[in-house]
C-alpha cells in the first residue's frame, strides 16, 4: 500500500474545532487506499507563547532548556489529532520525535536531521494505523531533545518522505504557490508545477508556505511535494523535478520582489582581488548577509563595487566602511535605501535566450532606471527605485504571462 | 555530598515569578552544600487546561493519547525552571521521565514506577549541576509515555530519593500537616512529627500536601519526608518512622472528619457467612467504597449489618439492595445520609488503652450518639449525627491538645 506524508501547519491545527476539520481530511486520504502518515506543527501560536515564557524567565535561556520547552508544543497537537482520529473510529497513534528517534545533530535550536529509524512507524503502519508525528523535532545520539529551527516541520515531512518512499504532501492556509505575492500582483496566478531549482533560487516564492530547506531535501531525495490548502479542496502546486510539462514551457514561472535591501557602492578601490577579499571577508566575519554585488574596472585601474544587504545589516557595515575609509581616504562610498529588489525565475530560461534583453527593453520604455542586475541560468535580478516597484512588476507580469488570463 | 530531593507542586510553580523564587529555594539547599534534585509538577492548572482540550476533541480520549498530551505540563515547568537556575549563575539541567529512564508499569493514567535507571541523573550532580526532573511521568518498556496518576510528583519525589538514598522535602502551599482540617477546627495545631502509619491510616490529613501512595512508598523505603510550604521559612512536618519524640508521646496525632459518606442498614439478614460475602462482593464488584462495616446477630439467628459508602455511589447500593428485596421480603434497609465520620489517629494509642472509653464518655456525656464505631490498633472511626460534627471535633480536639495552646 503506498504511503503519504501529510504536514500541517500551526494555523490547521490551531484550534481543536481544526483539528477535528484536519481529522476528516486526513481520513479521507486513508480511505482512499493509502497509509498515511501525518506531521504535525504546534497549535496556532503556541510556540510564541512558550518564547513569551522563556523570556519572562531570562533574555539569554540556554539553547537546550528552550528545546525542551519548545518541544511540548507539537507533543499536544499530535495527541489531540490522534484522539480525534480514533473519536471517528480510525485507529491512531502519536509518536514524538524522541520516540521515533528522528537523529539530528546536536546543535540546539537548530539540529540537521541525521536519519530516521522507521521501524517503529512501519510497525504502526502494518497494523493499519494512522501515525501522527511531532514535526520540528529530534533527539541527539544522547537523547537529547532537538529542533530543527524555521520551517523544522516542513524538513521533518519531506525527511520522512525520503526516508519511506512515499509521496509528500503540505498543508497550508494558502492553496498553493503563486507567481508572484498578490499583494503586489492582483492577479497573480497559481502555480501548478514548479521545479526544486526554481523554488530555491527564489525562496520568498514559497516563503510561509513551505521552507527553504524542505525543497532542498526534497531536490535531494527526489521527492515530489504537494503544496494545498487544509480548508479547501483546490488544486494546488506540486514542486517537482521540473517545471510545466506542456509542450511549451513558460520562460518565467515566478516572480518576487523585495524592499528589505539597501544598496551600497564603493567607489575608488585599489583594484586587486584582496580587496575585495577582504571586504567580503570583513562583511562576512560580522554576518551581514550579501547578496548581490557587481563590479567594474576604471581607466585608472581602480575599482568601483556595488552590493545589496538587508536593512537590518546596515549598521554593521557602515561601521566596517568608514573604518576602510580611515585608512584609504580616496574611497567613497554612498548607501541607496530606496531600492526595490525584483526577480524573475524560470527553467525555460535556459533554452531562451534574450530574457534579460526583454527586461532591460522593458525598463527603458517605461522610464525606469535599472540600478544593478545579476543573472544566473534560470534566474534574473535586477535593482530599481522602489518608486518603480509595482509598475516593473506589472510589466513584467504581464509581459511573461504571470497573471490569470483575462475573462 | 548528601543529595536532597525537592518536589514543588503546581501551584509553586504558577507562574513565571513563581518560578523565579523556586530557583532561589533551590539556589538556597545547594549553596547549604547539598546535591540537588528538584521534581516538578505542571505550572497552576496547565493539566486542567489541556484536559479540557482533549474534552473538546473527543469525550472519551485514549488514554495512551492523554498521557502523551499531559506529559507535555511538566515538561514546560521543568525547562523553565533550569532557566532560572542558569539565569542566576548555577548549572542546571533538565531531564523528563522519557529521559532519565523512569520505568513504569504500561497502564496508561495509572501507572506505577517499577524502577529508575539513576545513571545519567548521577553523572549530572557529578558534574556539580542540579537536577530538574518532570514528576508525575515515566515510560513502559517500549518508551510508550504514561503518568503515575494522582500524586503522581509526590510519588516520582519518594522514589528518587529512595533511589539516590535521599533527603526528600516535597513544597507546597500550606506548611505542614495540621492535626485537624482548620475549618473544622480553627485553632489546630502544626504537627512537627507523624508516623507514615498515622499518615496512612487518616489519608486525609494529608489532603492536599502529599498523596497516600508517596507515603506508602516513603514508609515501605524508610525515607524520611519532610513537607513545608514554598514560600515560607516555617519550620513544616516530618513524615517519619515515629512520631513525636518526646518522651510522653502524644496519644492522639491528628483527626479528621468527613460528610462525603451514607450509612446504610440492613436489618433481618439470614445469618450466614456467605450472605455477608455475597452483599459485598456485589458492592465491589459495581466498584462501590465501602469503608466502616459492623455486623450484629440477633436473638433469631438473623444478622443486623450497616455500613457506610460515599455519597457518590449511593445509586448503586440502592439498586442492590432492592434487588435483594424482591427476593427476600423479611429484609429491611434503611440510608442515613446526614452523618459525619469522624476518626483519630495516633500511634500512642498502642500503649495508651482506653481511647475509645474516652471516646464514648465524651459523646455520652455531650448528648452525642454514636451510631457507629470501628477500631483498629492505631485508629478509631465513629458515626455521629452531622448536626453533631462540629461539636464532636472540639471535644475531641481540647481533651487530646489538637489545639495550639490558649497564649
Amino acid at each position: 500500500m503506498e504511503i503519504v506524508v501529510q504536514k500541517y501547519g500551526g494555523s490547521s491545527v490551531a484550534t481543536t474545532d481544526k483539528i477535528k476539520k484536519v481529522a476528516e481530511k486526513v481520513i479521507k486520504k486513508k480511505e482512499e487506499g493509502y497509509h498515511v502518515v501525518v506531521i504535525l506543527s504546534a497549535m496556532g501560536d503556541t510556540t510564541d507563547t512558550l518564547i513569551s515564557l522563556a523570556k519572562d524567565i531570562t533574555d539569554n535561556p540556554s539553547p537546550r532548556e528552550m528545546d525542551m520547552l519548545l518541544t511540548t508544543g507539537e507533543q499536544v497537537s499530535i495527541a489531540l489529532l490522534s484522539m480525534a482520529l480514533n473519536a471517528k473510529g480510525y485507529s491512531a497513534v502519536s509518536f514524538t520525535g524522541s520516540q521515533l528517534n528522528i537523529k539530528t545533530t546536536s546543535i540546539h535550536q537548530k539540529a540537521r536531521i541525521k536519519d530516521i529509524d522507521v521501524l517503529k512507524l512501519r510497525k504502526a503502519l502494518k497494523e493499519d494505523k494512522i501515525v501522527v508525528v511531532a514535526g520540528f523535532q529530534g533527539v541527539t545520539e544522547d537523547n537529547e531533545y532537538t529542533t530543527l529551527g524555521r520551517g523544522g516541520s516542513d524538513t521533518s515531512a519531506v525527511a520522512l518522505a525520503a526516508k519511506l518512499n512515499a509521496k509528500c504532501e503540505i498543508y497550508t492556509d494558502v492553496d498553493g504557490i503563486y507567481t508572484m505575492d498578490p499583494r503586489k500582483l492582483p492577479r497573480a496566478r497559481k502555480i501548478d508545477r514548479i521545479c526544486y531549482e526554481e523554488m530555491m533560487e527564489i525562496a520568498s516564492l514559497g516563503a510561509g508556505v513551505i521552507h527553504y530547506r524542505a525543497v532542498e531535501l526534497g531536490h535531494k531525495y527526489q521527492i515530489p511535494i504537494y503544496i494545498g490548502s487544509t480548508f479547501s479542496d483546490n488544486i494546488g502546486t506540486i514542486i517537482t523535478n521540473r517545471g510545466g510539462d506542456s509542450m511549451e514551457e513558460t520562460v518565467i514561472t515566478g516572480m518576487a520582489s523585495s524592499t528589505d535591501d539597501i544598496q551600497v557602492t564603493l567607489l575608488n578601490l585599489t583594484s586587486s582581488t584582496e580587496s575585495l577579499y577582504k571586504l567580503f571577508g570583513e562583511l562576512a566575519a560580522g554576518e551581514a548577509n550579501v547578496d548581490m554585488i557587481s563590479q567594474m574596472l576604471t581607466e585608472d585601474n581602480k575599482m568601483h563595487v556595488s552590493f545589496t544587504i538587508p536593512k537590518t545589516d546596515v549598521q554593521l557595515a557602515k561601521e566596517i566602511l568608514n573604518k576602510w575609509k580611515e585608512e584609504d581616504e580616496s574611497i567613497q562610498w554612498e548607501v541607496n535605501t530606496d531600492i526595490a529588489k525584483i526577480s524573475v525565475v524560470g527553467l525555460g530560461m535556459r533554452s531562451h535566450s534574450g530574457v534579460a534583453a526583454k527586461v532591460f527593453q522593458l525598463m527603458a520604455e517605461n522610464d525606469i532606471e535599472i540600478k544593478m542586475i545579476t543573472t544566473s541560468e534560470i534566474k534574473i535580478t535586477w535593482v530599481v527605485d522602489i518608486k518603480d516597484e509595482l509598475k516593473a512588476i506589472q510589466l513584467i507580469g504581464k509581459e511573461f504571462g504571470l497573471e490569470e488570463p483575462a475573462e
